[in-house]
């Protein structure tokens, strides 16, 4: 048994996983690159997405704007291999660690995150988009 | 001018800030250690959240549980020193770059990723609770 605070919520210290869908039956999950740490992206899942992602280890989200299942690369071939999946505290927030092929962002850049918030008007570009080929 | 595909919509492109908040406001917010690269939590900021913590370049979320603004490490003495602030494509989630003090897990952890899931049913605890003193 595990020395855990006594006043602990059980979700907290429990061995359960048991994510916390949204209203909307989905959980955020977070994709970082194993090797370099870089965040690459944040994307939506509902259980079949985390069901399909843990049995392939391949990640699998929701598309909220198509509304269907999404395996990451399926037409682009950017896939994520998925080398672990960690759950936050009170279990509404998903990270995965994987192995990026080609870009996490479909502007083509390896990272959604490319600008920079300067003010609370403006944006500085840190990454140029691929030139067009 | 920049270059950029033409078929790229406005906001993957544009520099000026224009973030998507969702129907309850709130936009998620990822806040990364800026020395090591850990994903340390996710929460939400509104509006006023995020023009606070641009301003004073400490972290302020809405509490969602307590439905009001919380200033990061304010009871707790754990702030988060906000060195960069990212938005992603579609400008509906943030990463924050930060220079934590303390835990930025309730738990007392460094991170609130403290549970690795080892299949459909269970975690495995990767970081053991601080010792109750």
């Amino acid at each position: 048994m595990r020395n855990h605070p006594p006043s602990a919520p059980s979700s907290e210290e429990s061995l359960a996983l048991s994510p916390k869908f949204n209203e909307a039956g989905l959980i955020p999950a977070i994709a970082q690159d194993a090797e370099t740490g870089e965040v690459l992206m944040m994307a939506w899942m509902n259980a079949e997405a985390l069901a399909q992602t843990l049995a392939t280890r391949q990640a699998v989200y929701w598309s909220r704007s198509r509304r269907e299942l999404w395996r990451k690369g399926a037409s682009s071939g950017h896939t994520q291999e998925v080398l672990d999946i960690r759950v936050d505290c009170d279990q509404d927030t998903l990270l995965l660690s994987v192995r990026q092929t080609g870009a996490a962002c479909h502007t083509g850049r390896k990272s959604c995150f490319y600008r920079s918030v300067t003010d609370a008007e403006s944006l500085d570009n840190r990454s140029a988009p691929p030139e067009a080929s």
